[in-house]
């Protein structure tokens, strides 16, 4: 069945106007001024932005991380995304050293499929490259996996030495594939958080303490230059601090292709947080950290001017009790992570165009269409136009609502913006022309959201 | 009377897809698949790209320059723009000190009244600020005209001091202006010049050799510094050097609301056209003048990475034989400028485009849509969106075609690019949903292209 | 008749070490361990170090300034250098335009003449360049002034446009002459002035915030980038921000042949002290002004690094009654500048190297020898070594005292850090092996002093 | 015996003046004019240059590597030393993983005792940091070995990580020592290395073109910024590039503690030595390798304006025939290093000061004064001055002189400046007093040079 989204303020990353989108089949059809069709569903947004659904580059659904997994899972991870104006993912599959690639993908297709109410996509984590690896990686590619994520955090862990990241920033070229990198020096963190250990600091804020910007601003700046070197292509995520952002800029100004992520965390929350009371600072632990508020400046001005490109979740969210609190007493066991899928855009939204730091296109570009387009999804993702994916936001840009986990969607029993009054919520949302949120309720069907093969880098 | 422009691949700054876009009282009405609108004229765009029209920022036409005129006016002028794709442009209005602001403006209205067939704009050059001047800005900007030009060359003709740049900046701030600047150090060149002449050197690459490029980058660092401790707003016109691209960078990294336009000459031509024989270098004088090949990597970068975003053609065109010859035997005589306002949009998608330096949305964004936003024009002009003027080039972008002065639609007796072959063309541009050009013809009407009113820097 | 002196710790710019030092006709004749001479005058140090005199580069003795003199001349200036440990000064030679500089020189003159306790130099002030004064240059240069100054700051009164300042670069080059510039934009502040005033705010802080370091860094990149364009040299004196500094260190990275000043007041008072109430900030009114505290950090990093080698005074003294209060009720009448010359020698040693920002022999370099280096007096000037002039200090590092107008030996009412506890004084000072200070006594004869002709710059 | 050196042209770091030496034990006792002794011994200095002796602060003498043995040993090699102007060297102490120190510092002591004809010292190599290792380096301290050096690159041999390095800086900065590094990302190397063999690329040349400017520039940078998070001390040994200079340079900039060595191959030769036939490329194999041309213009520059701040040799000697043959078929077998511990001095005076690139007392400091200062073996080395040793080189800077294999005084069988024709050459060499060479003759004896215990880091 036809429908007809009425009256509302289109908004793309270039375009802002009035008029109706009619819907056919999950695609838009045609986009004008007093569109009627008989027997079209009309849905009046008149008052209300409408906005291409969200694009979230950076998830961890259901991920075991130190002994737990975190608490979100497909199912209310999306449907929390979807109450937020989120409308695809892209959650990154975890592999074992000396395992099958393919058998880790199909971990991740076991736990998404009839599950999620929105699209997905996978990126694939690199933490060897061997002949092995090296033989399956073609047919990852044709399956739509097109982006490798290393880190260099983590030590003894996830981390890769710099010869993994060279080889697989060279190989990523060959095969059309976008590099990820999480991009922290490892063995410094490791060895300041020995230190503090060794002298008794166990509290969360020693969390961030023993990873200051030098070091993530270090291991961008070597993820950049080997990016050079390598002639490919790098995304760097979780960018939290000017140390990093000063880094990126200078590699794009070399000419590097490279692109940075931030996550609402570090435009909105700082270090200060950590040192709440009662061991409530558990509940803030992101890595990066946070940092000193200066840096939100620094952060806000890259997405305005261009450095910075997108704004990912890092949606990794455990419970504070029976999760974080298992870190009581020694900071390196609170599992790092926290929920933030369902309220990135909103709090782009309020903070970034209510406050005038973005403009409404640009808000559009960063937490849907540029993420679209560098992960091979667009024009099918990120954006309204005549023949891309009925996912679709109408967005009440005027209602204040202050965001709790009494009232938020996601599966766990506290959120990190508590109490915080922002402005704009989605009204209703649509992915593929259907409904998922209608007038601010779940509508939705587990296992509709289905597997989306992307486009190699660079392709669109 | 209704058109539908049917099965074209439809191009904005950030979407590229198939649709049929349906215009109706000058306007686009409705845009999508397969529109049937009875009585409606049908144009087919099947195998073409299809373009918001170009928007020029930056042309002299008919303009008074060392005892001479610039050849094309506002009819053969905007003649040339429409064949070339360019819908819009905005005209320099130069003021004399002491006269009325109002007396220029006129001026400018008496020379493009009933002439042009593409609408336009102006910006109004700066000379001086006083109380008289201070007191006409708010009627300027009131009449739609919110850009001021500085000069910081041409010292003793239109050089303004620093005073008087960044006075404008201040007031431009105040009055939602956006201050433009021609960022070169006018002191410097007139000693080297001087220097040049009492040498016995009087050939046309003297020209560039007395204005090499720290000139220019010593300028726009220092209007970008002015910027910033105005806390105003700049737009630097025909960057043509690394120098000052590195200065604007290096500006916008801090946070400075800088802009920077480049030209189609400084990304194709260098410093050795104006070796040629017989004179003819004369035909390659610009302010800033061209220079060493290798300047042109980093132009084209900085329009990749977004440190420059537009693209105007300083269009100042004089006849090589009556004019361009005043400088024989003096360099210092030549009229600068030249014939730039047709190739604009070609020579970028043929050099940007088809050569892989640029994505064709970027292209879009940097020859209509950045312009139009920068100088409050859109979403009237620079997108193809529901309810934006039909100002709409069609584009073939296979043809294969060599630029000749035989050929061109310019007043002028020479073209800079004579000989280069390009891949691409404008078939049919539209103007408000009138044919301008249809089938390589021009069709349109003087008169037919209206002043445009614009809006204040900032307001979308 | 010989002198000894003995059982110091002699200290050069690379050197410390135990040693007697024997003069003879004015100059050092020999250094070593356990000189003893029949019938020599034996001068104990033990426990002291032994300093080769200061060079102060930067003065303003008896110079005419808005209306009024400063105040002290070259009888109470050179002795209350002496005092402080400065055996030499080079003072600054004001021309006027239209006038020949012969006559400027020959008032210099007349005012040092059988004045000065230790020996003098010139600069020369370049106000304008013409015929006239690029014949007279080559003179200037045979009588050892082979420096000039160029002001970019004063509108309408020392200010040169950039052409004279490019044409003084251009000029030195050819004659061997270092220009020195004061860096400030003196067009902005000649707007921000006019307003602040036009808005009623008269204050003594007003001349700092109407000459923010943004005016200066901005001016110190142009003439950096102007000094490399022309190939020649340049010393940028009082340098006071972070600004300027990140100017000067970019420039020299470059390649160009640049080097910076700063002054007592910079490294260690601030704006504050310009809010000082009853009008007391008027005694802290320099040129360019002082700054937030955060930027001494950023100058003495800089004496540290090695991107700014020397510390001036810019002695210019005026009294508080009677001078300063020609300003009250207007910031802009308030003579800018302050007594200097005395503390110079002694501020960087208690600030410097008592508290480690600097070593003992960077000490030395930065307050003589590179200073005499950089304008032709080493090595008669600016070290202890064999064959040198025996300008010699000895100074008890260990005596503690408060810096007072009291005992202070400058003719002025007012000293700029009045009541600072400071480590270090001089207790003895010899100009060409004769007593001017004795014991903390002043011993010299008026005229004693003599004028240096100075070498070209770069030749050693 | 005492003597004296008359007449000669002494020079220091800061000074350049004519004058007598008085020796005696060992010792410098008086500098002065015209000093007559009873009984000394005349040494006649009139038209030379009287230096301090060269302090070479990076030796490698009969060191294993790659299963083969530098060829020159504390023997050959402090005779070519002292042949060349030096009179200290400081070498690099291996060790070995799970072995005691002190262990390695005995095969040092064994190796240089009873040989050396110069006094000498030792780096520590720091491989591995563990409890062990941290027990011993209080007493590796004591004994004056401070300085202690880690290598980035040479993965799987010499290679530490992050987690070392940063531990070595922390642990440094408690002791009092001075961190060195081999700054090049050795795993970005071995990745290349393995390549290019895989590909059949084995040939000299692939020597550089494995390890290219890039991960030099990153390994430099990444070094930098641990030791600013570390509050330490860096000397980063053997820049042979632009982009480590430009990271140098940023660094000290910011205020971080660091130091860069360049060595005389990068100065003169380049990378297309590598390329010479016959397998003669191998000759100049070192790590980092051989540059583009361009690159030493950015060396000089650094050399000059204080960036980069000492001249090392690397000496690491091996025969053409029968140890670099050893790669033939395989660049990476080609032993790294070259003889280069004699001509250091001479190539630095001819190449340096001869061609203007820096001034004679620059010469002095870089090649002795400050590696004495930084090393902690000032003022016993490294300059002219009373109570200092008297390690004293007397120069010919008029005679010319073309270095050779057949001439040189080195153990190998080459000499990688063979045949190229430099001005200056030391004429008689003392170390402490004695002659080692006269007139160019070795009148030294074996074991008169002695090992050196030096002082913690900041101590003079």
């Amino acid at each position: 069945m036809k429908k007809v989204i009425k009256n509302g303020t289109i908004v793309t990353a270039t375009d802002t106007y009035k008029g109706d989108i009619l819907i056919e089949n999950g695609k838009i059809l045609m986009i004008g001024r007093q569109i009627e069709v008989d027997g079209a569903e009309e849905i009046d947004a008149s008052g209300k932005y409408v906005f291409p659904g969200g694009v979230d580059p950076h998830t961890h659904l259901e991920m075991p991380f130190g002994g737990t997994v975190s608490r979100d899972d497909f199912e209310t991870g999306t449907i929390a995304a979807a109450f937020g104006g989120t409308t695809t993912v892209i959650d990154f599959c975890l592999t074992n050293k000396g395992e099958p690639i393919a058998n880790a993908i199909q971990t991740w297709h076991d736990k998404s499929k009839d599950k999620a109410v929105i699209d997905y996509g996978f990126h694939l984590m690199i933490g060897e490259i061997n002949e092995d690896v090296l033989n399956e990686l073609p047919t990852v590619i044709e399956e739509g996996i097109t982006s490798f994520k290393v880190f260099m955090a983590y030590k003894n862990v996830l981390q890769a030495d710099d010869e993994t990241l060279f080889r697989t920033l060279v190989t990523a070229k060959e095969l059309g594939a976008l590099v990820m990198v999480h991009a922290e020096n490892g063995d410094v963190i490791d060895y300041l958080t020995k230190k503090a250990l060794a002298e008794g600091h166990t509290d969360p804020v020693y969390h961030a303490l023993t990873r200051p910007p030098e070091v993530e601003g270090e291991a961008t700046g070597r993820a950049a230059q080997l990016t050079g070197l390598a002639n490919s292509q790098l995304y760097v995520v979780h960018v939290s601090c000017a140390d990093a952002v000063e880094k990126i800029a200078e590699a794009r100004n070399k000419g590097i292709d490279i692109w940075g992520e931030t996550c609402p965390q570090y435009l909105v929350l700082d270090i200060s947080d950590l040192e709440k009371p009662d061991f409530e600072g558990a509940k803030y632990v992101w890595s990066p950290p946070l940092r000193e508020k200066h840096h939100q400046e620094a952060l806000w001005g890259a997405l305005k001017n261009g450095q910075l490109q997108t704004l990912g979740s890092d949606q990794c969210s455990f419970d504070f009790k029976g999760q974080k609190d298992l870190g009581k007493g020694n900071f390196t066991k609170i599992p790092n992570g926290g929920p933030m899928i369902e309220d990135r855009v909103s709090i782009l939204f309020s903070e970034g165009v209510k406050k005038g730091r973005i403009t409404l296109n640009q808000f559009v570009d960063i937490m849907s269409t540029k993420n679209a387009k560098l992960f091979g999804l667009f024009p099918q993702k990120g954006t309204i136009a005549v023949g891309s994916d009925a996912d679709i936001v109408i967005f009440d840009p005027h209602v204040k609502r202050i965001i709790s986990a009494e009232t938020h969607h996601m599966a766990v029993d506290y959120n990190a913006f508590e109490g915080m009054e922002i402005t704009g919520e989605p009204v209703t949302v649509m992915s593929k022309g259907e409904f998922v949120i209608k007038n601010k309720q779940f509508v939705g069907k587990l296992g509709t959201g289905k597997y989306l093969k992307r486009a190699k880098y660079g392709e669109l």
